[in-house]
């Protein structure tokens, strides 16, 4: 096993010029040691933040050490502290490595040597949870996210302690704590989820930092070394061939950063495993994965997420940098602009350079097919966009499987977006993080009882039902079939089927996006379909956000009274605030967002009735956001099918004060089932006919365009442009 | 009368170099003619503008001319045609200057024959309003537009003219259409009202354009040259002492546009009548005062006005150009980066340059009042302001007059902002200017029935009837009776009364800003008052922003059903959402908005009750946003006093995952009317009490502390902090 890279060790024993040469080089990859000290003209991100940082560890330095004894669950005093002192050492340890002022490592010392001489009489975490339990924190989560930062500090400064000094750091902090979390935590340690990674990489970055190679191998390759656990394992099963985590992007953020920090130290220390090309390049993917699914900054809000994380997280800013080291791909350097934030690495200076360089250039953001599951068999999620412009329209279909326990129960959900915005959205998870009034922080009641349900996603609900009548267990069973996916320059399209939903009934989605000279901007064509043997009634929900503008239908108001809109799997949570019937089977809905025009144009199926709905029923302590919905509504029908026309139009501008193509282009819009094949055309207002055809098969069809001339088209799918 | 200076005219010599020198200076006050043709190294703002101005204006010109004969209401397209053929005038004479290219005058020169060819066969315009019908447009404001932009594109170009359209453009459209304005449409030229203004504006300038002093002695003085109609007059009646515009900020901005551009030429052609130093520089001060006006950008929402409106309007790029070519004011150039636009003017051009050679210094923010009425004896509007930062915590208090027929009956009403948000809002206008679908663009009905009454606003109801029982002639006779107004660092204060609102009961409200080591950040102590002989309800609304995290009383929620919480007066289009007793007659309400909490911490009268609301009831059209209001009632009773803290506190950091201070820091807060004066005590919860003593004169007082030590202190206002 090689110790560190000859380049590097050189690099940082000119960079640590007042200590020893440190045996590792977590710090100073790909970096030479003028660079280290020669400030820039102008401050780059990276000097901001180490100015920052210095300002708050030298406050720190200030005043007292303090190591309380555990006592306080999540959010409490001893949890913060103990976070805050992991931060301390890990950030006092980068400002010796970038400075090389020693009272930056003495520090780093003082605060080790302080827990040295305590945690080893600390025993389990009076407010311990009952899986996992930690010892300074009340899980071992959190006691192994302190280690990777209290490693890292120690191999920072470890080259300034005396003998004693180590022997007492290591012998009774370092090991004594990968031991409780290794050999003393098999359950976590040897799991394949992201609490083992997090166990794994915690140790095996001690094993670096302290030069025990036993430590590393054990991370590597689990406690009995036989490989069915532990970190390589843990590549091998935890994402998708296409970097894709199960649990969706918000838990993706979370997992990264423990399986991207320990795969550096692996290539420092061992270039030669060729850690970041395992499986294909498995963990730049992941990285490349995760940045992909975000729009407007924010990670698309799928399953149990809080709306407000997005790439500036730190999971990321660790991710965007070590991925720029590797790749020198400079459209992360873009995204690492959207960040806006640096870490103290060498790679995020790296990255603050660069950008100070001038190298930045638009990340490659495309449309793209996420297969899910660990042989890409398990669905996945869809992603279309209309442009690489980050602000541009987009849709992402949620053809993914459940997603485990924090999935929500949106088979075939989608989500699109615009301008910048959310404009057919997901709630989200239901929860306020770390604000103790609301239920604590923890996940809200209305998470299971209302977020998670099928109505409160842009999908099917069949029989005021969710999927897999709401059971967890069941849908991690079954992952949607997947179909054809296209990304021509004028058709894009997502489909999916599923059976598993609802036995006895199949769901089909087929979401099209379409350029054509009828439309200033490209239209999403929309085909929600259901068959079944039975009559059902069928709820198609459209989470719009904005102010409703105009409608085509008349409005019966509950503008005197409200109620709920049912009574159980998340209905209880929406009022109904008016029902209409549509006109000639179209129903057509616009609203206003921010300077632009939204509708919605559904040919609806027989007996349809269309409801108006607003989140925020039975909810007697606030804690739902107020929400508007169109609830398209199909009753004792056994086969229905929703054809919907997205259209983005128009221009609202208050300070010039003119307003533009307020108004839908869609005069019609009607869908035929012919024989292999679906047919879809859209008639505008100025009389021109689009029409999509999309076929199950390869197939060669013959049909007739809107002039009445026969056309051979080959499936899976054709556009007949206007004229 | 000096026609244009002789600097001016030399600087335009040059400029216009392949045309014969103009005989006026409007495009070229201040600016030497190599400024004019040399380009920035960096392209400015106005560089910027120039070129999208030049785009725009070169694809017109590839395109036919067309003059439609009137036909279309506002918004119609001949309505829309003629607007764009008065920018295009304007834009391209513009142009010309700029860039002396030949082929702008020749556009400008053809779309002026064509309009005199014309014109003077137009009769009153076929969908004419019933007051001031215009020829070209249904309304002459729309046609006193049209002749200031086209009068100063024909000044532009007027060089570059043969004889022979001279006089055709001249005598046919310049002269025809300033008659009909002026002799042809007494009632609004000599009209003391906006639309005068636009009127003498448009008359003025095109007198200067064409070098015929009659037409700008009529502007000036109105038509009998009396000067008891006119532009002196307005200048004179308009706006308060102050610069405050009785209206409001939204149609100060309007209001604004053609005196300054009037008095730019005036300045220009007649430096004598030092037309910028009249009334002690009131359009200086009228400019001024509309920028303070604002927070985060947009105008103070009071009366009829449409909340996205802000200092980036036309008008006001304008106005602060003309202001900053006028006093050199560094602060306005930190205004016109935030307005980020530019006109094609040389002022605008000269602020984009300074912007360019750094010189922009943050603007000036600061508490004031604004005295509102001719003589500055119609209350006044007051803002306080926490610090010069435009983000930091604001509070703007309407004890102003009524507002005439746009105004709202929100007499002593609070706006509070903070963190660059609304926090304590107002609705402003219901209505969706331009949107055909909404009520054709014109105000909803929802405006006069909901936006204006009473319990729209966060100021006290009796009776649940509007002020003034909602009639604004009523209205219009008050105004608020003003208290003391106090700026000190620790200390500021609003205060006004008011026995005019509803006959019987006196209304007074004193607000404080106030600073002490007890508090993170300043807080306001509100106290709102009713003394009546007779026996009342008294509802105090506080619409507040943001989601409710937490409150200090047992809501009893109608999470089942819903109904309207009164039925009329506003009222009617509000749902109760629940209900609650004050407990030990404190009653706390905490919310999120953004990154941080609020929290309301009223002490309440007798007989309180606390309702939660939201808009939105009795609106089958879905025309009003939904927002959440708290509702103070205190029943049968004749005098009652709401005492509120708001606090502004904590943070919540969901990317960094962290929540501090989430928590009201008031324990307690009480109110005792003392001889003379008023005293509140506030009770942190860490223990310390903080007094604030108000009186209603300048007398001295004593009293004592919270330790109990006797204190002597001057009225109006003395704050004791806490220890």
């Amino acid at each position: 096993m090689i110790r560190t890279s000859t380049l590097a060790l050189a690099a940082m024993a000119l960079a640590a010029c007042a200590a020893e040469t440190p045996r590792t080089s977590g710090l100073a990859t790909n970096q030479s040691a003028d660079q280290l000290f020669v400030p820039s003209v102008q401050p780059t991100g990276f000097d901001k933040t180490l100015s920052s940082a210095r300002e708050a560890v030298d406050a720190a330095m200030a005043a007292p050490i303090a190591v309380p004894v555990p006592k306080d669950a999540g959010g409490g005093y001893t949890h913060e502290k103990h976070k805050d002192n992991a931060r301390l050492i890990f950030n006092a340890g980068a400002l010796y490595r970038f400075t090389g002022e020693e009272k930056y490592a003495s520090f780093v010392a003082d605060l080790l040597e302080e827990y040295a001489t305590v945690y080893p009489n600390w025993g389990q975490h009076p407010a311990k949870k009952e899986q996992s339990p930690g010892r300074m924190f009340w899980q071992n989560l959190n006691e192994s996210w302190w280690l990777v930062h209290a490693a890292q500090g120690y191999e920072s400064i470890h080259g300034t302690l005396s003998e004693e000094q180590r022997e007492h750091i290591e012998a009774n902090l370092l090991r004594n704590m990968s031991d409780f979390l290794s050999e003393g935590s098999p359950e976590t340690f040897n799991k394949v989820h992201n609490h083992g990674t997090w166990a794994t990489a915690a140790v095996g970055i001690t094993g670096y930092a302290i030069g025990d190679d036993a430590y590393v191998e054990k991370a590597l390759l689990g406690l009995d070394l036989s490989g069915e656990g532990g970190f390589l394992r843990q590549m091998d099963v935890l994402f998708s061939p296409d970097g894709y985590y199960n649990e969706g992007p918000y838990y993706q953020r979370y997992a990264l950063m423990p399986f991207v920090l320990f795969a550096k130290y692996i290539e420092q220390n061992e270039p030669e495993r060729e850690i970041f090309e395992v499986r294909d390049g498995i963990l730049k993917k992941a990285i490349e994965s995760t940045i992909h699914q975000n729009y407007g900054g924010l990670f698309f809000p799928i399953n149990d997420a809080l709306k407000d994380k997005g790439i500036a997280t730190t999971e990321l800013l660790h991710g965007v940098a070590i991925a720029y080291d590797l790749t020198g791909d400079p459209g992360l350097l873009s995204i690492a602009e959207a960040q806006g934030k640096f870490v103290l690495t060498p790679e995020s200076k790296k990255v603050a350079d660069a950008i100070a360089a001038g190298k930045s250039k638009p990340f490659d953001y495309r449309s793209m097919r996420l297969l899910d599951g660990q042989g890409g068999t398990e669905g996945a999620l869809d992603i279309l966009r209309v442009s690489d412009d980050p602000d541009d329209q987009a849709l992402v279909m949620k053809h993914t499987s459940q997603g485990l326990g924090h999935g929500h129960f949106d088979k075939l959900g989608m989500l699109y977006y615009d301008n910048g915005n959310e404009i057919l959205r997901d709630y989200g998870a239901a929860r306020f993080l770390n604000i103790e009034a609301k239920y604590g922080g923890h996940y809200l009641p209305e998470n299971n009882l209302y977020a998670k349900q099928t109505i409160a996603h842009n999908t099917l609900v069949v029989d005021e039902t969710s999927h897999f009548n709401g059971k967890t267990a069941t849908g991690n069973k079954f992952a949607p079939e997947l179909g054809p996916f296209i990304t021509t320059t004028n058709l894009q399209l997502s489909s999916a089927k599923t059976s598993d939903a609802y036995p006895g009934t199949e769901l089909s989605r087929k979401t099209a996006i379409i350029r054509d000279a009828a439309f200033a901007r490209p239209v999403i064509i929309d085909i929600v379909q259901a068959k079944s043997s039975g009559s059902h009634q069928y709820d198609l929900p459209f989470h719009y956000n904005g102010q409703l503008i105009d409608t085509n239908f008349e409005i019966s108001a509950d503008s005197q009274s409200r109620s709920p809109l049912g009574e159980k799997n998340g209905y209880q949570y929406i009022w109904k605030t008016g029902q209409a019937e549509p006109v000639n089977d179209l129903s057509q809905l616009t609203f206003l967002l921010d300077d632009r025009f939204y509708t919605l144009s559904t040919a609806t199926p027989d007996n349809t009735t269309i409801l108006l709905a607003e989140t925020g029923a039975n909810d007697p302590n606030f804690n739902l956001r107020r929400e508007p919905a169109l609830v398209l509504r199909a009753e004792k029908v056994s086969d229905a099918s929703f054809v919907t026309v997205i259209e983005s139009h128009g221009e609202y501008d208050p300070t010039l004060e003119f307003t533009v193509n307020s108004h839908s282009s869609v005069a019609s819009v009607s869908h035929r089932e012919e024989t292999g094949y679906d047919r879809v055309d859209i008639l505008s207002k100025a009389g021109q006919t689009v029409t999509l055809l999309l076929a199950d098969s390869n197939e060669e069809f013959e049909t007739t365009d809107a002039s009445g001339n026969s056309i051979k088209w080959q499936g899976p799918a054709h556009l007949l442009n206007s004229q």
